[in-house]
């Protein structure tokens, strides 16, 4: 989720929690970070979501965030534990960068003596730390936004040569997402209507949370509702979303391919 | 919390998050870090530990860990905000290295350029990331625990010139406690016996608890409990401690200046 005003994410991790077990079979860990200013709180549980009670407590609280990344995890490389668990998080030019990805990628550069490591063992948080450490290497300072989504372009479409590479990325004020197989997005903004979770009927009329102005992007691999208009991403294409819109969009080529191996999403209010 | 066997951290944590505003004033936010294998549970709120849902929900879930940091923050230098929390993490040679200051310190290295950047505005993150600069650019792959402890000792011994550097600093494995001005420490082991809480005179009896073999050392700024032995640590003074007992220890000199700007410990079952 990325938007322009603190939004509380419960009504779609409601539903997308059910996929880790219940009506998909993403059960083998889940992630949420949600960004705070510069600050990140970031739960994880290698149980799986829609039983773990780390997923209860961040339900409880409501927290209201601006940009927010979850996660359910199916293994494809890596044991089922905590430091295989997305999000992953890095600091990047002072900044929390947090990374999810859904797919799998068969060969990876060497990280083993780099300044930014793996400390799991996926794929997913090597080719995180690939990045970081180009994206270093190229800026010791922070570039401008233009710069970082150029850049981070270069950089996963040399990791997707090896395999399958759907992401959201994000450093607090911004988002990324790119696709290789499957990922769709919509922005909620006036007027407001209702909608219905795909995954268990749950209902909400926006209209008696959001107020004029408000825009929430919600990015998800597979729709959280069935009511509204999702935009489905190509292969090879890039968005870079920012105060709930959409800012830039790279539309890569259609797919020729579909797989399935992993969930990714983010979540919205109510 | 520094153990050989996976302990619960609520008896001590219950008695030092009522110095988050009840029996001390550090309610600058709370934090606190398990260690999971390589990976981390952290929890931090810019709330006061003793009120937060946050620290509600840590107490709730009753997580057992070998190496757990906490900490209650009074701020000196940053605003008080999630970014500034402490424990900060990073990670150092594919670990995740948990660090908690006491301490400030009135000049740092410029780190505005380097691989690893402060994201909040405290002396405390900045000098971690000093330290973690430091480390990566000495040894680029993890070498063994002596050299560990040593080159923390020298980075350390640098930062502390400037200002107070009471310290705790885990990857998991291992605990390196440093002292300035006021640090204690204890370790638990058969026989075990009772203990009662200074901060609001809970009791434990550990042998309802504790079985023969177990080892838990506990660090703390002030004693939690009132009638158990805590050694008090030396200015300049460093100890390392794994599996629940004291490795080595560098004894220091005797303080000539007591400073209490910050409270920093770890915790332990029951």
């Amino acid at each position: 989720m990325n938007c322009n005003t603190p939004t509380d994410i419960v009504f779609s991790f409601e539903g997308f929690r059910h996929r880790a077990g219940l009506t998909d079979s993403h059960s083998d860990g889940f992630g949420i970070a949600f960004f705070e200013g510069k600050g990140v709180r970031i739960f994880r549980d290698n149980k799986p979501g829609h039983i773990s009670p780390i997923a209860d407590c961040v339900k409880q609280y409501h927290i209201k965030s601006l940009n927010v990344i979850s996660h359910i995890r199916k293994a494809t490389q890596g044991d089922v534990n905590l430091e295989n668990t997305h999000p992953f998080i890095r600091e990047i030019w002072g900044e929390n960068w947090v990374f999810a990805h859904n797919g799998n990628l068969t060969e990876l550069p060497d990280m083993s003596e780099s300044f930014c490591q793996p400390i799991g063992s996926t794929d997913s948080e090597t080719a995180f730390c690939y990045m970081a450490e180009q994206l270093k290497n190229r800026f010791r300072k922070k570039p401008n936004e233009e710069q970082i989504f150029q850049a981070v372009q270069d950089i996963s479409n040399k990791l997707a040569e090896h395999g399958t590479f759907n992401f959201i990325l994000s450093n607090g004020e911004w988002m990324i997402a790119r696709c290789s197989t499957n990922l769709h997005y919509l922005t909620r903004k006036a007027p407001f209507g209702k909608a219905q979770r795909v995954d268990d009927d749950g209902v909400i009329d926006f209209n008696e949370y959001a107020k004029e102005g408000d825009k929430v992007t919600i990015i998800t691999t597979v729709p959280l509702t069935k009511d509204e208009v999702w935009s489905k991403m190509e292969n090879g294409g890039f968005v870079f979303f920012k105060n709930g819109e959409k800012v830039w969009e790279i539309i890569g080529t259609p797919r020729t391919e579909m797989i399935d191996d992993g969930t990714l999403g983010t979540a919205k209010v109510a």
